[in-house]
């Protein structure tokens, strides 16, 4: 039976081949982790995956979210899911044994999230946004709003949103309106309108704990003056009892172009200037909070917007296995069967960018998991600063290179379907909506870009990029090694050389104040910078795969020359496409800059 | 009050500075028009299409058709669209005067018709289906068949199909299993399967006439054994009086992403052995006759796709001018007003980008039936064959580039509305949603590589690709008067220059029977001999912005100054790019074509 969700061989090869998952169970954190005990957990998150989320995923994109009577009431197949995946203990998976969690690294939490994202990624965001909640709290709450808030979060009663966006603000926090007038008792009163809340709404949990962006009224103007709060949707007892509904009101649903089984909400906070809300961490410090768990949020994006991918990648290869037509190119005779469209070249073309896309996200999402265990469980203080220092680097591309790139997977997917691909019979088309969303919510790609470009490179000194190119030049020296890879290695270091001088003119540009020009192609950055990392990473893969030829079994063999071949596929076909952009970057082009909303 | 479907400015640039409309009115067929006439009939287009298909878009697309006791329903403001289409004329905008028609140019007809695909993709199919079965019937009926099927499609009082997909054979025709016995009495009886056919049941006209492949019993194996047949979805009597229904069945209809309100049917043929049809032009020579059909479809096609795109980019401008968010990259200062984000640059680049695709399309989308035009009605043979010669060479990129690019437009549109634009609230998703079609139907991308690559090419001695290196080297020659435009020119001349010499390498190894090696990167080859099309056009629009900027009033510089921006973004951001693929073209890349199916 072929896999829908992921390859359990490819992600075999990356956590225990490329990325050295078993390592981590010498560090005293997951020191009573094994092999054994990450396949338990990975098998636990397929079967439930398999059998909770995947089940009602076309169910739910067909019966989204109805607004009845103030509430969202949702179909009933997402409960149980979400109850299973709870059961399971997967919202604490990072978690200490010691409060009931898993205690697994981030990478083995980050492969069993993965199931989730690809079987139902509107089911998924419940238990994602939740965890997003929490961890704000454990980090910035004070030790009664872990009591109250953080622990029936942890034990699944209470579920998470983050409200940030207001309907005149979108991406500028800058300008949120909301407002939090001290209560005299030590909480708040706030009032104002927030948009496009993901579960925002919904009689999954006993309570809805809002993590709200407001401005208290000494507010220095902008992102200086953002407080961060607790909104409960119920307000909550000195005892964790559950007391009446806060007033905080469901105004309305959006109705989306995919991901419908997530309610997107609009909520009105305090229209009776009785919403009470609680300062989470200091005044005027809530976007520094909130940063924290975007961090996160835009890893799980990413992996997200990579498990869309897959799910259509393994569908549409199973198809193109499945589905006979035609004949090839050389054959004119009509008498012969036709063949497999797996067997026509451009059908191979169009899976093996798949593939180079999704697999090389994949890659990349795992990384990030493993840099984040490395920034607080790695032996040393350097190793973790520097993991800290390239995670911080690499955030806007591992969620901004697979919203791009699996979406364009996924309308892969959608053309070796065909006809038939574009009909809601298949999954793949609800694939493509879903992935729409990834390159807008959490940060949109022009944000992404900017945040690249215009902060992370010059973060903590270039200690993320000095590290980062430091590792691809190991990368290609151990690559050197296989002459096989030379084809592969070339055009990386050509790309990753120009691609450093670029940096280092428009970091120049940047501390000249030449901020506009600099910055007016962000976009092409981004998308280079992106394609050298996923090069990398290719690469990387590349090195493994070689190896797995020589040391593993022959049964292997044909995983690992696919490996070998997707990579060709990245670097010799995709990477050299980039050096018109550099061109474009290293000539400073004006051309949007310079364009006039009058010429439109 | 901003424009939804198209720009007049733009339309009248199009028609009568860079296409020269009016030159045509010296042609005898249309001596009786004039400019007047031409804008009288694009007004009453535009008024039709904005008081009658427009207002209903969202809402077919929310209500598909339903499948009722055997029959498709639609929503009832379909019907009077279409009837308002019909009164008016446009059915039968190029057909003599004598017979009813306008006796319009096609360079006229197919912009009146761009703002009905603009305003609503879904109810404007069944008109243009129609057209092309009515065409079908005009150049290959009997005259018996003129009078009972063609008279009453001339009328508006049947409507038409184009039945050719069957369920296991998808695009290869040439394994169509629907059968056709002689009857005896000069008819046939046809029994076979076909699906996606849209169009394939209503209740809008009093009949259907499905054009139907099929097989007769003494076929030879594959598409030199295919016939064309009229298949009535009632049966029709000797004086043109409607009989009983035909044996034709709706077994169901097609659940789509997008283009929703055309029905999209499975329709069985003879079930009970009683399916009526006629044999349309000689035996066996069904798929040449359905080629021409098909030919000028797939022109319809691409100019719906650029429609698609073109309403979502005026949507986007629209909403990036009206809508403040955030500040220009050097304002820190977060008390100073919102500016409206069409002043962001990452904003204008992506209002560039679908500016340059929409306006490069669409100017070759007219061009092409500006061809059409010159095929029948040029002065001179040498002319009609040139023109007949080109625009088979031109119409996979016809058909094939803006399914590609305005698709990609329509996916700039929704980013630069955001959250808002993967809302069903706005229009933009449902936009991106009908578009997606555009690349599958009509001849897939990867059918129009093959056609282009492998039959176009090389058709007629070259002929075509002689004609068109010979113009893009006058409009070369021409824009060198401009020094303005030397940036623009250069880049072009390079490509194609490059291009030439791997069309004679490819068309080599074709010659030489390495077939699969030449086509394996026929996909790439489609991209950059559209990109090179495409940079032509827009150096011919930058020709004529010069002219205007120097003859024409102060009025205008924006709309001029808009166009070579536009030019510019195209020739020196995007053209650059396609180096790359051409790199990979001579070097027969064959990454994909040895890529073996065990090793996904």
């Amino acid at each position: 039976m072929p896999e829908t969700l992921l390859s359990t061989r490819n992600l075999a090869f990356e956590l225990y081949e490329v990325l050295d998952a078993e390592s981590l169970t010498q560090r005293p954190r997951f020191a009573e982790h094994s092999r054994e005990t990450f396949d338990a957990a990975l098998t636990t998150a397929r079967t439930i995956a398999e059998k909770y989320f995947a089940p009602h995923n076309r169910k739910a994109d067909e019966n989204e979210p109805r607004y009845v009577d103030g509430r969202a009431e949702l179909i009933p197949e997402v409960k149980p899911a979400v109850d299973a995946f709870l059961e399971a203990g997967f919202l604490n998976a990072n978690r200490d044994f010691e409060v009931g969690g898993m205690q697994l690294p981030s990478l083995v939490s980050q492969a069993c999230f993965a199931h989730f994202q690809a079987a139902n990624a509107g089911t998924t965001a419940y238990p994602f946004l939740t965890m997003g909640a929490a961890n704000l709290i454990e980090s910035f709450g004070s030790e009664e709003q872990k009591r109250l808030y953080l622990q029936p979060m942890i034990e699944g009663r209470y579920f998470g949103t983050m409200a940030l966006t207001e309907p005149h603000a979108g991406s500028s926090l800058a300008d949120i309106r909301t407002r939090a007038e001290p209560a005299g008792d030590g909480s708040y009163r706030l009032r104002g309108n927030k948009i496009f809340i993901s579960g925002g709404d919904h009689e999954l949990s006993e309570n809805i704990v809002h993590m709200v962006l407001a401005k208290l009224p000494d507010a220095p103007p902008g992102v200086k003056g953002i407080s961060l709060f607790i909104v409960p949707k119920y307000l909550v007892g000195p005892d964790g009892s559950r007391g009446s509904r806060n007033d905080v009101v469901l105004a309305g649903l959006f109705h989306k172009m995919g991901w419908r089984g997530t309610t997107s909400t609009a909520l009105n906070f305090g229209d009776n200037g009785q919403c009470v809300g609680y300062l989470v961490g200091q005044p005027h410090q809530g976007l520094a909070c909130m940063f924290q768990m975007m961090n996160e949020a835009r890893i799980g994006v990413g992996m997200g917007a990579v498990m869309l991918g897959y799910a259509g990648y393994l569908y549409s290869l199973d198809y193109a296995r499945q589905r006979p037509q035609g004949r090839s190119a050389e054959n004119k005779d009509p008498q012969t069967p036709a063949i497999p469209i797996i067997e026509h070249t451009d059908v191979k073309r169009m899976l093996l960018a798949q593939k180079a896309y999704v697999e090389g996200a994949f890659d990349l999402g795992l990384y990030a998991a493993r840099l984040f265990d490395d920034t607080h469980t790695a032996p040393d203080e350097d190793t973790r600063q520097q993991a800290q220092a390239l995670l911080d680097l690499l955030t806007p591309i591992v969620k901004s290179w697979p919203s791009a790139y699996c979406l364009k997977a996924n309308e892969l997917a959608i053309q070796i379907l065909g006809g038939h691909g574009y009909t809601r019979e298949y999954p793949v088309e609800q694939y493509y909506r879903d992935n729409r969303l990834n390159p807008i919510h959490e940060g949109t790609e022009g944000i992404q870009s900017l945040d690249l470009l215009g902060r992370k490179l010059a973060q903590n000194g270039g200690a993320g990029l000095k590290h980062l190119m430091r590792l691809i030049a190991v990368t290609g020296e151990r690559a050197s090694h296989h002459p096989n890879l030379d084809p592969l290695r070339q055009p990386l270091e050509q790309l990753v050389n120009r691609l450093q001088g670029v940096t280092l003119a428009l970091l120049g540009d940047l501390a000249q104040g030449k901020v506009a020009g600099a910055l007016a192609n962000s976009a092409l950055y981004l998308k280079v910078f992106g394609h050298c990392v996923i090069g990398w990473r290719w690469l990387e893969q590349a090195i493994h795969a070689e190896l797995g030829l020589l040391q593993r079994a022959a049964a292997d063999r044909d995983f690992y020359l696919g490996k070998l071949q997707a990579a060709r596929y990245f670097l010799t076909c995709e990477i050299p496409g980039c050096h018109a952009d550099l061109a474009l970057l290293e000539a400073r082009d004006d051309t949007s800059l310079n364009m006039q909303q009058e010429w439109f």
